[in-house]
């Protein structure tokens, strides 16, 4: 039983996370999406339950994947839950000292490796933010984000 | 007529992007300089029409600059003003992955091309922030800005 | 009368570059596509007339391309031909800094400004490398050069 | 009489930072290790003091080590403690623009050079934050931060 | 049975190279160590077969690895062998444009996926180069290669 | 007696190299300028003697200059030579993963540190290669290189 994790915000969850969800999914047995609960983040957007329950609407189609949350560190959830993998996207430079810098920690707290899969060039540009601030004012968001996330975040805005 | 923009905080405005305007201006019929009107900016300086106010003092020489401010996306602005350009600096390495995300996006959304122009080696090492820590405890920054932002920087740290 | 040019080695042109010659065609009255002459270049596969030939008949829909060579400095052949804005673009941080450096040297020779325009996200991966490599073993290349030139690739390769 | 300057938050002192130090004091007869008091950093852990404290209790087996605090411009410090160098450690490309920039605004305010020292390898993934992090959840500190270090951290979170 | 396979010069293996290997291995059913045959590198040091043993003599402790090599397209041989991961190091930025620019390549070419492992802390500084010119001096490689490694590099280079 | 080591290629000395050396020298008793002495660099444009004497030339108004050359390890040339300190510049990110390799490896092998000074904005875009490039074409480099460099430069070329 091989079980990986795939931590992130998720908010809200856009095509490059599913790509990377639906991807993942076929390598492990189950692969946990785990939503951090931070609940100094100023920005957020969506609520934890809300994160969650977009991520369950659009991975419906997908027979191994867990949606839950954690807070605290991701290594004791992981050993927690018999994780022998986590999954991260890569998808700029940018990321990727914070990202390592990441890993070599959590390699070192708990020996769980942490595995890089790079974003789909087309979703290459997408980020939660981004899609956050296009939604807020009116922007078409239907290429970046499911449909029901689409209708979240016009909800959202509309208020 | 080729209209571009070149958006931004210019907070304050430095010989940096002065040095862009000059030289993106001789490339376009008008170069509309975009202030970004964001008010959660906690560290915002000078307010939105100081900032404007010392761009057109500085580009006075200049006849083909117009001094705007947007909120929303840049790429509705962008449209109402029959942009078919954004012009933006290019710095440095730590600006290039956010700047490629903004541009694709901006493209995605609107089909406006970004036009990247790097700054002038003797400029690279300025930012607004940099300038206002500098000014903020007394450094000279006559080498930095143009002499009225740096009165201006003077008299607002005096209080 | 605007001029730019956009220079490259273009052995063979695929997709991404002809994105950039497509959009940046519009910017501007005339653009030249300018290939590099480098006799020494080792790892060269197309002669420098079969690169520019490519070239023609994938532009061949654009009516202000024109497709010259260079040997030499950019910059002197750049002021012969009036030209006013080098167009290059940018793909991955990795090409940033050379860049970069060549274009602050072109404009300190010569006055001459670059301006970067960023690879569409689905090019990203592409490069002229690439594409030899995957042709010199019998990969399917279509969706990554037009069909004039994987014919050609394929030809080069049966030898 | 060769003074430098090594700058840096602090907070906490961790093995990286150590590291830098041993190495930086034999090339110097005095190294200055200087916190910066910033007040309005919200996300502060140990105040200057502590931050101070902790320092001295580390460097006890190095005599020629004087722990300070400035506030305002690093050069207007470092020119009236005759400070002849900055020394910063350089850890990851991310640091490597925005270090880069400070270094020449420094030289242009100052004439002050700074010298940059990599990181060693083994700590090329601490951080004070990520320190923080990991403590703040009980996690295993004992390989980043020496055991004073340690147990103030123990002592904080079990507040 | 899930097979991945971790493809490279290894010319020679060193430990970051064993590192991956180790971790990596853990994780599937069987690792394929490919060396790749490029006869046209002017830097090669060891021969294929050469650099294959050392790889077998150094993974024998591993009960589910393969040494293999290949020619061609790595694509083609991770289908041919039912491979359903690629796995790759990642030690700097200055790998990721590149590496990342490989993967998707390959996704494109065959939908297989490519995983990126954090090179160790203590090996990020580790490369076939830099282990081929500190051996070529009589420098001491033995912090950086196996023994049975090091001893080779000692025999051709007293040659 | 703080002994120091600038190495490099120095083909030929620019003023980005002398602006290292300039400020370097103020901070050691003796500063080592070592040219790399690399017969199988294709791209060699002067002997290394012609080398060292530019570098003579262009420094001779700095006391504390010690121009040599090495072969082999350059941590083996520096214990030979009693320094402390191995002084690199810094330029771009692109340098930064290699040099700080190589710092690492260098280190490791001899207990000597390596620090990384920052060009000056003003020569960031300077190379030897761009420099050897321009010149080959006959472009005025008297903004980037010493006079007497200039005329070698227009010797060479003008064969």
């Amino acid at each position: 039983m091989a079980i990986a994790i795939y931590p992130g915000s998720f908010d809200p969850v856009h095509f490059g996370h599913l790509d990377i969800i639906e991807r993942a999914s076929t390598h492990y047995d189950t692969l946990i999406v785990a939503t951090i609960r931070n609940p100094q983040k100023a920005q957020q957007l969506f609520e934890l339950d809300e994160r969650e329950e977009m991520i369950r609407e659009v991975t419906a189609h997908l027979s191994n994947i867990k949606v839950e949350f954690f807070k605290g560190l991701l290594v004791d959830f992981a050993r927690d839950h018999d994780v022998r993998a986590i999954v991260k996207s890569l998808r700029a430079v940018s990321d990727f000292d914070y990202e390592l810098q990441m890993a070599q920690m959590n390699h070192r707290l708990s020996g769980i490796d942490t595995f890089f899969m790079p974003t789909s060039p087309q979703y290459s540009f997408l980020s939660s933010s981004l899609v956050r601030e296009v939604a807020r004012f009116g922007g078409d968001v239907s290429s970046m984000v499911p449909t029901v996330v689409a209708q979240r975040l016009k909800e959202r805005f509309a208020k």
